[in-house]
């Protein structure tokens, strides 16, 4: 039963996650956990194809992460960048490998300053490999001669803002198998202030359960994280295990060695052996497993799904938020953002990286500062034009983008301009409505259907803890020919539970909103808490990403050349079309949003922007183009 | 269409309603609006009197009051008085008056800064009357000749803080009855300033439709607000008239002479004539009419009913809150509140008037500030001992408690000692859970019903703009025995959807909430709006309404006699029974929060609190007091 005294019971804020809370927490309701352990690659192709893994191996649910420290010039400052940006834009919880031997105070200090920069509240402290070349130390200038060394110097430094792990060597290290000794230095380096321990990879789980004992009987009572290095092939599992003077249990070797040359077969006996090593250690009480994932995710995956722990459409992937939470410095309590960024998670992000201070709890005054420039790197259309035009073709006539609006929605194109990423499964309840907006030329580059209180748990809708409902207003929000706008306002106008803002590139803006503050469109209602609304629509942010969607469509001109004919449609359009967003208020209600649009279509949805240009000649069409056809009923002639 | 640029769509915020607003507003949407006009009462009771009847007549939905000045020493004292009560404790937007010409400087300037401290942003100026024995102005010194003197004062004192109405006089003034010269008066003190005109009494229409388009000739373009007197009895009628230099129609006095010694009759036929003549305004474009009261509510409230204009059933009095909201200074944006003062609304308003900021938007750090210490005035129980006792006899044992709670719910006691009014319609659908419990010893002081999304128009729990749907989770707050606390909360702990506090009068709490923050228990879905959660339960209110709950019960204790049984029981209860709140999470299950209390009765519930006393023979028994009785299925053993 929990007694507390007035005074206990004061908000605390959370400003940072420790990886020991965590531990603890897992301790405390005996819930398995796991981590994953990535190294900085070593081209650009690399590190872009890790990051697309990264992102999606968020999914699979991981506690933290790892990033190992890449020792010596371009590739430390690659560590930090990806400290950056899985903290920042993929709110991976990231502890950053940092090893000091090597390092020098100075370097020491500029890595553990752009950790701090990164919201990384995380470090594990290593003495470092020995140079190839030497066999003995040799402490540079200024430098640190020991993990313990680090240890204290980030404890003086930054006192309780870094949760500090070490390394512990159940099999002996590189330069020392001393158990004793080895265990006289883990001690040291535990008083110094770590309170939380990794060991090195191995494979016999016996001698690492001795090993625990044997650091217990120390007195060092911190938690124990085991590292497990799943297998992808024979020869990296030989290579890897020597390379790390790990020993293999010969059981091990008789059940590899006959399908050594059978990939497939090695991968699915690596994932017995190594599921039974991680099931030993469960029984004997470990709670957290850390995956040494040499940057892929399958063999990690199979041993995951063995034991049952990857998500499915029973057991999701736990969201606090319906968004995807940034972890960068000061963005850990934000819990409110415009529903315009909802496809653009890293441009938002990037855009208010400047902010003092984020919206939590309600959308107030934090959003003053302004939204950051437009030519901030990544917030552009990215990709090159070759690119862009192998993906998207060359649009000369309104119907053709209608085409490609409606193979995004039949997910035959990953992405659009307005998209980053493929559509969710949680458009599948309105996806006809949107491929009948699209084929009449109604451009939709955002939405959400109504949801009028599911629980908290929902496979496709639920977000945030459980025994909670959560609630969402249909939203609509397209790009429309000036034509048509007028007529759309007017019934907006008509109908009392419909909301909206219209606006030009140039900023001229029309709204029935009742105020100039936020309307909730996503919230939640949970056991013992205020009601969460993380997703709104307003004014002042609906501005600044009205600068961002024209300038999507101004970008996606520009990759054709000058006087081209999906040139000067898609300049023209930006020019002249406008950005339309519709609540209905009304969130009983799932199809009012989209029956207002009875009766419309975009006229000469085929004629070529360029005028006495034939129609569907000129240039490249996508190829799987879906034409725009007459939808039941829907004449195509517009309405003036 | 509205159309407005981004920077126009900055929020404002209301730090007053101005008159002026009201009336625009009014003229804008054709809905018709009405005002009270009281006085200060020479007596004491006169002014409680009063107090009760503003406060029902509040109900009845006037748009502002108007509190007229009270000339001289005390009884201006009860002007300021009376517009902070009405101000900060009913809720009612307030016109001050004030006269000038007797007053001097010093004076003005006092009675503008306490109209300011009430939050008070209304201001009627005016000369004011001679004084009787004189029949010219004697001009104090340093003093104001005419009202427009006072109007520039306001105006150049606190610039636009006030609206400022002034007194227009279709039928001429007490000592001028040259009209030309009372246009030349009234567009001098628009000129300086004013914004709205008030008239004094008539009951000639066509002539103040003449003088209606004589001012807007003069180019006096503010709205006209007509002054009417209901009648209440022939005599009053005629010698209010004769006094205000009133012209009375023929065809009135034709009417009333003959029924002039029935007061009935004279009502009836005063209801029709006055009706009649504010039907003929109405129907030549004038939108708010102002009624002279005469501290009554009868005659007024006749003639809203004959306009059909008063609240019911189906067109209840809209309330933005499901509490009704104090306009005292700098409380206007306050929107959040905790549950626990539901019935005690002048308590809590008065144990935060120091408060710096109140909550708005979510219930933060603005509670920071303590709650005021209960020796405030009117914080305690109020009502002699005498009186308290005549009202809830002299219990002897948890019984007659319990009783004495029934009979409250069942409507036949106005009051408890932890509510200050009857109990309202909002119970209807948990009276019978509630009578059950009681009559067991759970003795609940505030409850609330589960509702799960009604439209904001609801008869009952509706609140809010239009086109809204509210929330509540069902609440329940109980005095509980000592014996029954443990297995309550253990009972509480096994159910995923109940979150509670339990607390004794020292303080000892006990909770399962999930976090220090507020549970919002009350909660409304709005278009274009976000999610209003007016009403809370937290922890560090929860402590101070302890405070409050406890001192309230050993008030009453003291109305006994030192070792009285009654005395004895009431301070044993305080000292050893908890406060409990429970709070059902799960707003779509009405019952859950009762079938908690399965089982469950206190232990000798007739029992006298004095060892020995012989049971039911002490002291004074409430007459109609509900004997506990076994309730279906339900053993009244206690649980232990």
């Amino acid at each position: 039963m929990l007694i507390r005294s007035a005074l206990a019971l004061m908000t605390t804020v959370a400003i940072r996650m420790h990886i020991k809370e965590m531990l603890d927490e897992a301790e405390r309701t005996k819930a398995p956990s796991f981590s994953f352990e990535y190294f900085p690659p070593k081209t650009a192709q690399g590190v872009q194809n890790l990051y697309d893994r990264m992102e999606r191996m968020y999914d699979f649910g991981p506690k933290f992460i790892d990033i190992t420290w890449g020792a010596g010039g371009r590739i430390a400052e690659l560590t930090t960048e990806m400290v950056v940006q899985a903290q920042t834009y993929f709110g991976l919880e990231t502890c950053m490998h940092l090893t000091c031997t090597d390092m020098g105070l100075e370097k020491v200090n500029d890595a553990l300053q752009k950790a701090y920069k990164a919201g990384c509240t995380n470090i594990l402290a290593l003495r470092g490999d020995p140079p190839r070349d030497q066999d003995t130390w040799i402490v540079t200038d200024e430098g640190f001669r020991y993990a313990r060394d680090l240890v204290k110097h980030i404890k003086e430094t930054y006192g309780n803002h870094f949760d500090i792990g070490v390394a512990g060597y159940p099999e002996g290290c590189d330069d020392n198998k001393d158990e004793d000794l080895l265990l006289d230095h883990l001690k040291e380096k535990v008083d110094m202030g770590a309170s939380f321990i990794v060991t090195q990879m191995f494979y016999d789980v016996d001698n690492f359960l001795r090993w625990v004992r044997r650091v217990r009987e120390r007195g060092i009572v911190i938690p124990i994280i085991p590292g497990i290095m799943p297998i992808a092939t024979y020869a990296s599992f030989l290579r890897r295990a020597k390379h790390m003077n790990c020993k293999v249990p010969e059981e091990w070797l008789a059940a590899l060695d006959p399908v050594k040359n059978d990939d497939g077969a090695v991968r699915e006996m690596g994932r017995k052996l190594v599921t039974e090593m991680c099931r030993k250690m469960l029984d004997a009480g470990l709670r957290h497993l850390h995956f040494y994932t040499m940057n892929l995710a399958q063999a990690t995956r199979m041993i995951l799904e063995e034991l049952n722990w990857m998500p499915c459409a029973d057991r999701p992937r736990k969201q606090p938020l319906p968004w995807k939470q940034s972890l960068g410095l000061g963005r850990r309590d934000e819990d409110v953002r415009p529903i315009f960024w909802r496809n653009r998670n890293k441009s938002y992000v990037t855009r208010t990286q400047d902010w003092d201070e984020f919206p939590n709890g309600r959308w107030g005054d934090s959003r003053s500062p302004a939204f950051g420039e437009l030519d901030a790197y990544g917030i552009g259309l990215t990709g090159s034009n070759e690119a862009n035009q192998k993906k998207w073709g060359a649009p000369v006539c309104v119907g053709d983008i209608a085409g490609i609006f409606v193979r995004y929605l039949k997910k035959e194109l990953e992405t659009l301009p307005w998209s980053e990423a493929p559509l969710t499964s949680e458009a599948d309840s309105i996806k006809d409505d949107l491929v009948n907006l699209n084929q009449r030329g109604l451009l939709t580059i955002n939405s959400q259907p109504a949801v009028n209180g599911v629980k908290s748990s929902h496979p496709v809708h639920g977000w945030g803890p459980p025994n909670g409902y959560v609630y969402q207003k249909s939203y609509l929000e397209l790009l429309v020919a000036p034509e048509l706008v007028g007529e759309i306002i007017k019934r907006v106008h008509d109908h009392p539970d419909l909301t909206y803002y219209a606006v030009t590139r140039k900023g001229d803006l029309r709204s029935n909103a009742p105020t100039d503050g936020p309307n909730a469109v996503t919230w939640g209602v949970f056991p013992g808490k205020e009601i969460v609304q993380p997703t709104i629509v307003e004014s002042v942010s609906f501005m600044a990403w009205r600068d961002e969607a024209f300038r999507l469509g101004v970008d996606w001109a520009q990759c054709f050349d000058a006087d081209s004919p999906s040139r000067v449609l898609l300049q023209n359009m930006m020019d002249t079309w406008y950005l339309v967003n519709i609540v209905n208020n009304d969130f009983h209600q799932p199809k009012t949003i989209f029956n207002l649009f009875g009766g419309f279509a975009v006229k000469d949805i085929n004629k070529s922007a360029i005028a006495g240009a034939a129609t569907k000649t000129n240039g490249f069409h996508p190829k799987e183009a879906d034409a725009p056809e007459a939808v039941n009923g829907t004449p195509t002639a517009a309405v003036a």
